[in-house]
């Protein structure tokens, strides 16, 4: 029995909007970064109090397939599905689908770890209620 | 008799907060801006589409007074009140405060004029449903 | 005998630029503010530094005159002018112009403070070698 | 034989870094696709001038390895090597090197195509000029 992926409804922003009159390519990867802090929030998890306590958590791989463009005022959905990559990285299986009609627009694959003091990579038991159990 | 004047609800995104750990001083202008074509919207126009057209919109002047610092995760609404700077200048009041409490964040006067195709200033008439009447 | 003041070099980066296909009004402020930190660097101060040793400098206000719009692959100037704006407010007189023809793009004025850790504002001593003597 | 890649220097700036002190993941994003227009204009090529003439070159898909954190005030390389992934994809190898030791901190690979009004992707031929001979 699988249930549905955590999503966060956002919407295009004007100033997100390039001279292409479409939604620039880095921007995506705040909309991606924002639905991963939403659904952290979900499960009682703050990302600037992580931060805060010295948890530090960090994208250190980002696969992004750019399928169709988001233009001014378009509606959609960003999706988020973690798994563990490996026993350190914690990965998201993110889709950003428009509302209206739901095409995908964008399938990303993000991985993070959190690095400790010395800068090693390890995986901090705050996180762990983050998974599928 | 006065109305109550439009406003946008938003929160904070946690890419937009820099490293003092409050939100960046520009990303309050992009803020504003957004509530600003949201209330276009709730009178029928759409900034895209104006642009599209050819009806160029610009920012000649911002007056900002940053009152206090919004941080991670803060819940907040924009208003936004239109008035006539001049012949050519159309205006807002726009305000930011706080959902929880309501402490005023900013403070801000935005003044922006229409430029035809020879540069020079003009106040389309497409825009006179902004206006109080 | 005057001096001519600090600036800073800089060229505008395609995805600063909007759907109008010109430099967004908050990027603006993100050019003044790099300009004062660079202005910062040449008076041998560090805004990251200063941060992380509790000298927390905040803009209160910003005054901002679009005089016209910069485009893509523009380069331009960003001049940084400090003068106290009252005891504790230290203020910077800051303009855009266009390298090539030295038009005028912006003229601002952007007023700062530093906070102490229970809010108060105050002129930090470490803040004096800005200013003109 | 082979000739050194393209590269573009550039540095932090303070508001591209988020509250964990270094630069936020989205804006690496900025960073290649500035070093790609450079290098662009290194080969006679202006991507606001293609956009405008009706070639729309988009990113279809970027990989990238995030290896360590640039951070305020830190000067960097960001290489550009153009490759054809296919009849229709052209790709760009990008690494980011920090200036001071070389450390590389970013490896990425990013595809793109040009599409035309209807939606279909193709190779224009006035690209042809940013492929190795």
């Amino acid at each position: 029995m699988t249930s549905k992926p955590f999503s966060c409804a956002l919407a295009v922003r004007d100033y997100e909007c390039d001279m292409q009159g479409v939604v620039n390519n880095a921007v995506y990867q705040n909309y991606l970064e924002h639905a991963r802090h939403e659904f952290l929030k979900s499960r009682g998890l703050d990302f600037a109090q992580l931060t805060a306590q010295g948890i530090i958590v960090v994208v250190i791989r980002a696969e992004i397939d750019y399928r169709a463009s988001l233009r001014s005022g378009d509606e959609f959905e960003v999706s988020v599905e973690p798994f563990m990559a490996s026993a350190v990285r914690l990965a998201f299986r993110q889709q950003i689908r428009k509302r209206d009609g739901g095409l995908v627009m964008l399938d990303a694959t993000i991985v993070t770890t959190a690095v400790n003091g010395r800068g090693r990579p390890y995986f901090p038991s705050e996180l762990q209620c983050l998974l599928p159990h």
